[in-house]
C-alpha cells in the first residue's frame, strides 16, 4: 500500500513547490482529488492544425482546455502558470527529444499555444470506486498500451494510428465499466474495443508497444480506451519544429476536482 | 419490411379494439410508441411473494406497476382495465397452462394483484435508432434465449435460473449498446455478461432453450440481457394454485411512452 502520509493533497500547494524547485517528481497519488492533465504546447500554425486534429479526434485527445496564444495560463483549470508549474517538461525539435527542462521560461513564445487533454487518472479513480480491479495498479504496473490499425481522423499535418491502453477485468465488470466511463467524456471516454485484440490490430496482447505487459486472470476479457500517447505520437511523427509537453508521469495538476471530467470544462465538443 | 399502414397507432384506440374483441393478434408493431409490458397476476401470498421477487431480481424482473389487491387497473400506466385490454391471457394452475382466454372477466378475485414488468422492446427501439444492429429482427426471429447458471435472489416460493436474452454484435456497437441500455433500468437494463457463453453455463449457443437460433456474423461478440422469460419460468417452477399471465406476444399495450423506460415509474427501486 501507499503511504498517503507523504502526499500533498492540496494542488495549490503542490504547484507552489513545483515552482520554487522543491518538488521535482511524477505527481500520481499527489494533489488530493484534484483532476491531472496531459500538457502540449505548440507555436502558430502546428497549434491550430493540432486544435483541429484534437476536436476530429476526442476520445484519444479530450480538450480539457486551451490557452490564449502568448498566454501561459489556463484559468479555467485553476491558478496555473505553465511556464513553471509543471516538475518536468519534454522539449522537442522535429520530433526527437532534445531536453527535459524543469520550467520553460526561457522557452515561451508570443506564438505558443497550451492544450489540456485529459488523462486515464479520473475513470480509473472511478472504476476503483465501483470496486472494479485495475490491475495494473494492483500489480504496482504502468498500464499497458498498443498501437492499433484504428486511425486518426488526421487534422492538418498530425495524424496516425489510434494508440489504446488496455485494462483486462471480468466480463460483468467491463459492463459495468462503460456505464461509469461514459460520465467521462474528458477522460477517454467509453471503451473503443473490447475482446479480441486482433480486430484492432494487435497481435500480441503480451507485448504492449509502449507500458507494462498486462496481468490478465483466468475470465477476464481485455477492454481497450483511446489513450493520450495517440496525440503524442502523432506530434513526433509530424516533427514540428518546435514543441514541448510534459515529461511521462509529471503532469499538470488542476484545481479542478478529478469529478469534473464527467463534465465539459470548455467550449469545445468532448465528443 | 412489415406494412406499417396495417398497425394501430394510438394505444387507446387499440385497447379499446381488444376490449371489444375485435383485436385478437400479437401486439408487436402496435400502439405506436407506447411502452408494452409483460403482465403477471397473482393472488393473495402468492403476489406478496412475487413483489418480493422482483424487488430482489430487478434485472430480470423491473417492475413498472403493481396493482393495489383487488383492483384490475393500472392508472399510473394509463386507462387500462387488465380484465379485457390484453388480446389473449395464460392460466396457469398448479404450474401448467390450462387455458389461453381472450378476457380474464370471469376469473378475477379481489385478493388478486397485478405486476406489469418492463420487456426489451422499449431497449430495442433505442438501439435501432442508434444504428446498432438488432440481428434477430432483421433476420424476422425471435431473439434467442437461455437459461443460466446465475441463481435469482429466491423470495418465497419464488427462486430459479436466471435466463437470458442474447443480441450478437460488433464490439464497437456492444460498448454503445450498454452505454443506450444504462438509460433502461425499467427494460432490463444494461447486459449482465457479454462475450465467453461458459461462463454463465451455456454450453451451445446455437441451440439456445427459447426462441430461434441466433444469427451471428463474423466479428460479433454475444451480448447478454436479462429477460422477462426469468419471472415466467420461476411462477411455472413454483407451482402456485392460480397464475394469469399475458400470452407470448400478446403484451399489455400502455399509454406511456417508450422512453419512459428510461425513468422511474414507480415507488419501487428499479435498480
Amino acid at each position: 500500500m501507499t503511504d498517503t502520509r507523504s502526499f500533498i493533497s492540496d494542488p495549490k500547494e503542490l504547484r507552489a513547490q513545483i515552482r520554487a524547485g522543491r518538488f521535482t517528481g511524477p505527481t500520481a497519488g499527489h494533489g488530493g482529488e484534484a483532476l491531472q492533465a496531459n500538457l502540449v504546447i505548440l507555436p502558430g500554425d502546428d497549434a491550430r492544425d493540432f486544435l483541429m486534429f484534437c476536436q476530429a479526434n476526442p476520445r484519444p485527445c479530450p480538450l480539457l482546455a486551451v490557452g490564449e496564444p502568448g498566454n501561459p495560463t489556463l484559468p479555467t483549470l485553476g491558478d496555473i502558470d505553465l511556464r513553471t508549474d509543471l516538475p518536468r517538461y519534454c522539449l522537442w525539435r522535429d520530433g526527437a527529444l532534445v531536453a527535459e527542462p524543469a520550467d520553460i521560461a526561457d522557452l515561451w513564445r508570443e506564438d505558443m499555444v497550451s492544450f489540456a487533454l485529459g488523462c486515464s487518472f479520473s475513470f480509473e479513480d472511478a472504476l476503483t470506486r465501483a470496486g472494479i480491479p485495475v490491475r495494473h495498479q494492483d500489480a504496482g504496473r504502468n498500464v499497458p498500451m498498443y498501437r492499433t490499425n484504428m486511425p486518426t481522423r488526421p487534422a492538418g499535418r498530425f495524424s496516425g494510428p489510434v494508440v489504446v491502453s488496455m485494462r483486462p477485468m471480468p466480463a460483468a465488470d467491463a459492463i459495468e465499466a462503460i456505464a461509469i466511463c461514459q460520465r467521462f467524456p474528458l477522460a477517454h471516454g467509453m471503451p473503443v474495443h473490447l475482446g479480441d485484440p486482433a480486430q484492432i490490430g494487435i497481435t500480441d496482447i503480451d507485448r504492449p508497444d509502449y507500458g507494462d505487459a498486462p496481468d490478465i486472470r483466468p475470465g477476464d476479457i481485455p477492454v481497450f480506451w483511446a489513450c493520450g500517447v495517440t496525440p503524442q505520437a502523432a506530434i513526433v511523427a509530424a516533427r514540428p519544429a518546435l514543441a514541448i509537453t510534459h515529461a511521462p508521469g509529471h503532469m499538470l495538476v488542476t484545481d479542478v476536482p478529478s469529478s469534473h471530467a464527467a463534465r465539459r470544462l470548455t467550449g469545445v465538443q468532448p465528443l
